[in-house]
């Protein structure tokens, strides 16, 4: 118990001296933040956990809301986002566009005004087009910059991304901070053989925000990772050549590979993972947008088929055995598309993914105090002296 | 700084000497309230945002639920009515009617009683049908009085009237706010000429509330409060009566004109904004009633292309340049029809919107301070020296 | 006031002497609990009633969420329970399937743990197919206790029965404290005639949880229980020879008879309230596992008119005039389906129910009071301690 209560102590020191920057500013991108940015959050969110464990109450909010938008389906942001803005006292109003008037002509910008007056943070999930989440989020912080320099808005409530076309980066967080927590250090990470590869699923359209935040968070830590996916599956290019540059910076390698053993032998991290072609997210954008449902059912089809041709794309016991003394660790962001569990064939086997199933429990646990500690950086100026003040103060959460 | 707590200081020492009484009243009409009250609430929703700003706590609440009930859309009034919740220390608890019993042959008076045990305040909006939604509200209320009467309720939560077919005055104190606030006192509003116009608008069925809750109460003050609608565009009899006394009694006037321009001459303050036909909508309830739904439809056809006859009824600059000092304050309880921006021709053009937009928001920010204000008068005894411990006890909101 | 207070430290007094052990164990079936637990948790929820009113507050969280995930609809328990959480400093987040991906092939042991991580108590309701709703709640419970085991969760959250296929146990503790109230004691229900007796309602498919949940708990202080249904409206084995059991071993009886009449003579209490027949419910829960749409709507016609036979099993004055004194209380989990008002033919008629509504809203208003008594007791392991602190600090609830 000493030695917790020492570690944690020496968790808010360290954290103390660092470089980080988040005052007031929205939570868009990770490649946007800072190194300094990153690590502090990781740290916070470690000490948050501690004192959570220690039962200690982290409530620096008395009163205001964390409003939510999710323009999709999602159990565990949505729980985490929940769960953290609780955790800090902040309730939590989830905005549903159907019971609103933002169907009714309302524009993004008053909208955002409106929803903001007694508001901390804006969580927003708007992950299912190419060229419209992270747009949205950006007219949405606009909205605020402007009512706020107005005279509209008292304060400007920190956006933050709980997923869109580009990025998940409360998710990578979450992946990241769980390897930090498995080999010991972010430095660990160090010549760690990183390999994010496409893995199939019997399903359409899924986000390309995972790979590629995974990609351009991990290789700013100086590992060599491999990004592994079919011809055709390429993701984004500029973050694909983010994501070298990070890796050139870092002093680690990035690769591109089209074939799945390749990324998985001698790995250290596995991420095996589907999601949709860039051309057929593309498409269906602009299928959309202009309402032809014609055109959408057939895309789905011919996706569905193309994807149905890498059957073979999945981390079975023998992709496995390939990896550092047979015994990567294995990522995902849940759920998985097990086979034989949820689909006939999937991402992952079901032999595999029992053996590291109670592993990425582990992982998505760190979600909530990720947030919670996004929302801290993004609100107080001096966030490491009001946590070591709660910790001082020493109130129990419970009981 | 110093000048700011003195002006809180001081708004507390006046708002202590008015003769308001509220304690364990519910909030239905604002023409149902005395002038003193409405003016304690103005002040009190000042003072609590006064010391919003100041980062003070206003928890008044340790727990508590403020139940909400939407039968129709909302995203401002839905937001403003958790937001004071939130600020008080209340949880908030929508009902979904589509998720209870209610449609389930449960009585109003028995739900009302259910949902009342631990609650503090019922918010409900249910504006779309003529004659329905006071009484609805009226029979919540004498649920709860036959319920806290009888044993069944330890105490008696407030009803607050979120948009009902006659008034929806959350929304009217918050225009009266503004005025307040943009003229420098409720005093100022005397002899000042404010224009509440009907506007073309594509929709139909819009509530009467908002002109009628604006006529009843702009009309208390002093003001040459003039009304303006085609024929046949009429409000209820009993509330444009209601108008015309207040008006006698304050020493202001009320005028009725079927000439938009005759209204917005000389004006100081413009409200142009889209209403449905008193006759229209009740047809709509009589045939709703007897499920008719070949009779709605063609109902709704009529209505349009009566309305598409006063496309010329627009907010544009030809009818500012008409105003005093070409340059009157435009309200609107938003979110408004603009033309070009969310329809082809709308209440107002989308330069004279944009002009404004800004004044719109800072508007509409007053609302969840004047619920809150409401929510409190309702239910302590003695709001004012409640708010001042809170003031002196000094307890940061956030940090 | 004074006798209030010494009344409620009385009552404090007494509890910490009681046997009960509740810490970190889930409420799923009143039957599986102790004699003392089920005395603790009436005692304890009398308290919370008495602290309540007292305008004591009652926080024992400071932050944590309450989980709900309701499988079919609820008013009052839903209430019950956001406000049972609201009392005690929880946040409340309600889990709609529809919005997550519990229905994209996530697993139940997945799904318990992600909402797990920051939550205190997870509160379910799943009670519209035999076979499932208990199953469903012992498999989260099992997901949990693995979750914990393996170090995912920080601590356990407790699992409590908002109604499954077998039981309503936090109905069921709601109207027994309401006997314990009306009577005076626990005691007093020694060898008093409770008649659980099925009656008529148009509707079909109804849970047999609430008269399996009255049998199996009135039993169990010596009253004569008598179930009373027409042939074929029997309710599980198990259950019934439950009861039987308990009454055995309270110094009570336990008859079941096929005939109304007899269960009301020289009743204390009666609680006419229709069920479906248990072989029509197996039958349902077949045809949907097949999906065959057109056998369950001939099972419904089929059961609406078996039901139809049954129109004489109503509780009208003829009915209540053969209980004891003319004057049983009559008990109802509302709604009850009135003769009258909400359907031609139903449970009671207008008059009987009439007599007894307020009744029926006391009987409910004890509901929130026991559902945070078993939340307590649950997460707590000095539940008494804690709730006599709370007392002695005598910090308001509100103002």
């Amino acid at each position: 118990m000493r030695e917790a209560i020492l570690k944690t102590k020496n968790m808010l020191v360290s954290l103390k001296k660092m470089n980080f920057n988040m005052y007031r500013k929205d939570f868009l991108l990770s490649w946007d933040k800072s190194i300094e940015d990153i690590k502090a959050i990781l740290s916070m969110a470690d000490i948050l956990r501690a004192l959570y464990r220690d039962n200690v109450s982290l409530k620096v909010f008395q009163t205001g809301l964390g409003i939510s938008l999710f323009r999709d389906m999602s159990t565990r942001t949505r729980m985490a986002y929940a769960s953290a803005c609780n955790l800090l006292g902040l309730g939590t109003f989830d905005m549903d566009e159907s019971k609103t008037q933002i169907t009714h002509g309302e524009t993004i910008r008053e909208t955002s005004n409106m929803i903001s007056f007694l508001s901390e943070v804006i969580g927003i999930r708007d992950d299912m087009y190419i060229g419209r989440g992270h747009n949205f989020m950006k007219e949405v912080a606009s909205s605020l910059n402007e009512g706020f320099s107005k005279g509209v808005l008292g304060h400007r409530p920190a956006v933050v991304n709980l997923q869109c076309d580009l990025d998940h980066p409360t998710q990578t967080l979450t992946d990241l901070q769980h390897l930090k927590n498995y080999f010991g250090s972010l430095e660990s990470l160090r010549g760690k053989k990183i390999a994010m590869s496409w893995a199939y699923s019997p399903s359409y359209g899924k986000p390309l925000s995972v790979p590629q935040g995974v990609i351009a968070l991990m290789s700013r830590f100086g590992a060599e990772v491999v990004l592994a996916h079919p011809a055709g599956y390429n993701l984004m290019p500029d973050v694909v050549k983010k994501a070298g540059e990070f890796a050139k910076e870092s002093g680690g390698s990035f690769t591109v590979t089209e074939d799945m053993k390749e990324a998985f032998n001698g790995a250290d991290v596995i991420y095996p993972k589907s999601w949709a072609p860039l051309e057929v997210m593309k498409k269906r954008t602009q299928l959309l947008n202009k309402g032809d449902e014609k055109g959408l059912t057939g895309l789905e089809k011919e996706c569905l088929a193309q994807n149905a041709k890498h059957k073979d794309w999945v981390c079975d016991e023998d992709m496995v055995s390939l990896t550092k003394d047979k015994s990567a660790i294995y990522l995902h962001c849940l759920p998985a598309d097990v086979q034989g569990v949820s689909c006939e064939y999937g991402e992952v086997t079901e032999d595999v993914f029992e053996k590291y199933r109670i592993q990425t429990y582990r992982q998505a646990r760190h979600k909530p105090f990720i947030i919670a500690a996004i929302i801290i950086m993004c609100c107080f100026r001096d966030p490491v002296t009001l946590i070591d003040d709660k910790y001082r103060g020493n109130k129990h959460r419970s009981g």
